[in-house]
């Protein structure tokens, strides 16, 4: 149902935020996530663009978050790479459902509306307090406390 | 975020409903659904996969729904294309999650029992009756109505 690119872009947040507001390399970010760099890469363009983060060059430099923690809602995060698809108009374009969908399409609007919700009113700074150790947990805290990363969203 | 399929399995159960119990064939299906009747076969092969259709040879035949559309809910016809995925197990497969799912991956899967929520408590008649014109709307009620079918879910 959701695409990889929504995980990864929430996990790439995620590490980040516990780093914030230092920034991070593509690199590190890639290797503590458990992404591909090529794939990792491309979601931190896509979070660039939608200036979720930023990237600077030099020594110090790196990726990372625009807002605070605090600040940043998942749905930011979300909408950055794969948008919650609300049905503003009949997909069907019929003509008499331009001022009111129908029943099947107020219903799935109805059920992405909810979706969209969640994740409007978390923000990354609770997700974090949630649980000390959250995904992506450190790679350094791993050394013989996991099987590896099966990466099986 | 929902692929094409969940949007096109819909339409064709939301039709048979308007139908039922009477069957219809795969072309009629398409047609009225406005979905190239090569894919809307294979959705209907998975719809019957999952019992959600059934289909019958012969003078008659065609394909139907199993239950009565008071009976069938969203999530039924969902789930048999594309099912919502819930997050049972830490998706890194971290072995200090084992027992409980981090915030991330609590707070997505609250999202996506949001959703479930949404589709499990709707049933195929509660669609219908809110609206009488629900999509797809047949055919022959959308002469000079309607632009056609851009068919962009």
């Amino acid at each position: 149902m959701y695409s990889q690119t929504v995980f990864y872009a929430l996990r790439a947040v995620v590490f980040l935020a516990t780093q914030s507001p230092v920034p991070a390399t593509t690199s590190v970010i890639a290797t503590e996530t458990r992404v591909p760099r090529a794939y990792m890469a491309k979601v931190l363009q896509a979070l660039r663009r939608a200036n979720v983060v930023y990237t600077r060059r030099g020594v110090g430099g790196g990726v990372g978050l625009v807002k605070r923690p605090e600040e940043l809602s998942m749905i930011e995060v979300v909408n950055a790479v794969d948008p919650v698809q609300r049905i503003c108009e009949c997909p069907l374009g019929l003509e008499s459902h331009r001022n009111q969908l129908c029943g099947l399409h107020k219903r799935l609007d109805n059920a992405f509306a909810a979706i969209e919700e969640v994740f409007r009113s978390t923000t990354l700074a609770e997700i974090l307090a949630d649980s000390p150790d959250v995904c992506p947990m450190p790679l350094r805290d791993l050394v013989g406390n996991s099987n590896g990363d099966p990466s099986g969203e």
